[in-house]
């Protein structure tokens, strides 16, 4: 076995779901919905699957999606991608990235993690060869800051990407322009890249989404990635893209195609038909009046029985200081905390330590991650078994 | 840009698609069918575009799709893998065959590779850290034979892995069992693993498909990947598997899980069903007799007009000598002559040379791959635009 892969568990939000299956619990700890996608985008699968759309697509994608997405990110990105040089279709998000860093990465090359940081982040940058360097947000009265002095001690001539990710999971921080800037600056300084894990920049609460790439000179040096499977409900799909300058697309689609080939065709057919149709019918804007509300439903859940929830500018996810059931739940581990969660209480959520690095993780001590990607009725459930709790 | 993408070009059957598209030709290059899927596999998409299968699946496959791959599988393997441990749902064979090399492969590492090879081995090989080292099948009178002391000098204490392709693609060679045990006397001696690429394993003529895994002590050192792509004219659905040891299984979902996650969810369960479906009815038989007939019809309009057949056992395609219209085509180059024949006659063909590695390349001369995965309207319009060459 490659030492690659020696060191990989599996995923632990899959161990998590499973938990929650065999506890009957609700489970708000991995971040999928429990409602299927909107309308009008089942129905474009249902146009898909009885078109033509079932053979290979080209492995940069079918190109009336490459232009539905340039079109679509065009203003957060501040320009339009071009869809035929800059816009690759990939198998959600995560294969993205992962064709960024084989595309990029050289034995020694080391990446720049803001931490907490999505549990996929370490393990890609180490099967492409590179060595995960952090950096820890701090906890902050407001929420969660960069540490500007710290990032810069980060970069050193060894450094040739930094992974952002905003709106981010599983702060729920939008980062700020200033901190952008300073991402910004720490990318130009170092000759390195960003690559913008976007995955959520459709679900922001407080201020609008702020793609890395529009700031000056970013364009060519940021690799922004984004998927359906958040904003859409429709985690299973597998439908995500990458928009880099037309070089690191050239390399990271000769990673794409010796992996997957290619995204999944009926899938790319329904999502170039939904983008369009969301557009028409001003989806966005609905979805996120849901999840504002959600948001609120489940912060008031927690915060009745006793959590201290901090805020959550962004995505679908809240983090819940649980320092009052610790006698309770007879530990200080998130992990056990969780555990016992799911089994006591029936609600499942994840334990922010498998976001952190042993030096970091102190940062998330005491806290549990809850998803509000649920069902009124099943947030409403969730809240009826929190409430055993009081 | 890293090292193991830099070389990369853009996939040669997308390109030759491309022009296909431009000159208006028949597509007879890249592998993929004309047709849909049967009528039952789209109707279970149907199903499923309306059902709840849209979120995540667990990384390794839904576990419906992983028993229905078993228990399909059992007959040609030898035993009932087990889809717990033993079986993982990938994005097509092609991210599975990248996932077992990832899993495998160190640097320094050799992979052997048998000529005529699929374009993606060496690109995968080379993108995991290892070395290719080539052997090629040889011409001969009854089609194209393994040469077993070119093979037996190929390995060497560094060899981690061989990869075989039966049925083959572009030969359509199916390999013999003296071949097959060849290879694995090949594996236990060099104590290599044997990755083993049955994507055409339902598409033989003349004699069953076997599974190399079901040869003594191989069930131990082979990972079996196959897909319902070529075999359910379902090339963009993605969905493919890997069938090896408990051990290996966990690396390879390793693999997998930090590139695509998981495959794509609706689609995973469209095949479940599906497979199902297609023993009740019969499906693979009735299919095997229709690939037949095509392979007939194209055998017989290529020769009608004078290209040279070579036997074809297995697969969709067929090689054809092209000599005796070097002349009219003023090239004896495979590539130029597949333009030719895109551009003067309309028909689109593969250049085998994009199969073999430089030493090898001679054994290619003046050779064209053609499909027969196209429905019979296709074939004969393909045959109208050939007889121009009389
Ligand atoms: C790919 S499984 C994890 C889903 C997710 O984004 C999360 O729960 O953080
Ligand atoms: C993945 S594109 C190539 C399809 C194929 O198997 C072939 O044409 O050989």
């Amino acid at each position: 076995i490659a030492a690659r892969v020696a060191a990989l568990g599996p995923s632990p939000f899959a161990e998590m779901t499973a938990l929650a299956q065999r506890y009957g619990a609700v489970n708000l700890g991995q971040g999928f919905p429990d409602f299927g996608p909107p309308a009008f985008l089942q129905d474009a699968l249902l146009h898909a699957a009885m078109s033509s759309a079932h053979q290979y697509s080209p492995p940069p994608g079918l190109p009336t999606l490459r232009e539905a997405v340039a079109e679509m990110l065009a203003p957060t990105l501040g320009f339009v991608a071009d869809p035929e040089q800059e816009v690759t279709i990939t198998v959600g998000a995560t294969e993205g990235l992962a064709a960024a860093l084989l595309a990029l990465i050289e034995p020694g090359d080391e990446v720049v993690l803001i931490e907490p940081a999505y549990d996929s982040y370490a393990p890609q940058v180490r099967m492409a060869g590179g060595t995960p360097r952090s950096v820890s947000l701090q906890r902050s009265a407001a929420g969660w800051d960069l540490p500007l002095a710290a990032l810069q001690e980060a970069g050193n001539g060894r450094t040739k990407a930094i992974v952002l990710n905003t709106p981010h999971n599983p702060t729920g921080k939008v980062f700020s322009s200033g901190e952008l800037a300073a991402v910004a600056a720490f990318a130009r300084q170092w000759d390195a890249y960003v690559l913008s894990d976007e995955v959520y920049d459709r679900l922001t609460f407080e201020r609008p989404h702020v793609s890395i790439a529009s700031l000056p000179d970013m364009r060519e040096r940021t690799v922004t990635l984004g998927s359906v499977g958040k904003t859409f409900a429709a985690t299973g799909w597998r439908i995500g893209w990458a928009v880099a300058s037309p070089e690191l697309t050239a390399a990271l689609r000769g990673a794409h195609t010796f992996g997957p080939f290619c995204a999944p065709t009926p899938l790319q057919a329904a999502v170039a038909q939904g983008l369009r149709t969301a557009r028409e019918q001003g989806y966005e804007d609905t979805m996120r009046a849901e999840y504002r509300v959600k948001r609120d439903l489940l912060t008031a859940a927690l915060r009745a029985v006793g959590f201290e929830v901090l805020p959550c500018d962004g995505t679908f996810f809240l983090l819940a200081d649980w320092s009052p059931f610790a006698e309770q739940a007879g530990t200080h581990d998130d992990r056990e905390f969780c555990r016992w969660l799911v089994r006591e209480v029936g609600v499942a959520a994840i334990a922010p330590s498998i976001f952190f690095s042993a030096p970091h993780r102190a940062q998330g001590a005491h806290l549990a991650r809850f998803v509000f990607c649920k069902t009124l009725s099943g947030l409403e459930e969730a809240a009826a078994r929190l409430d055993r709790l009081r």
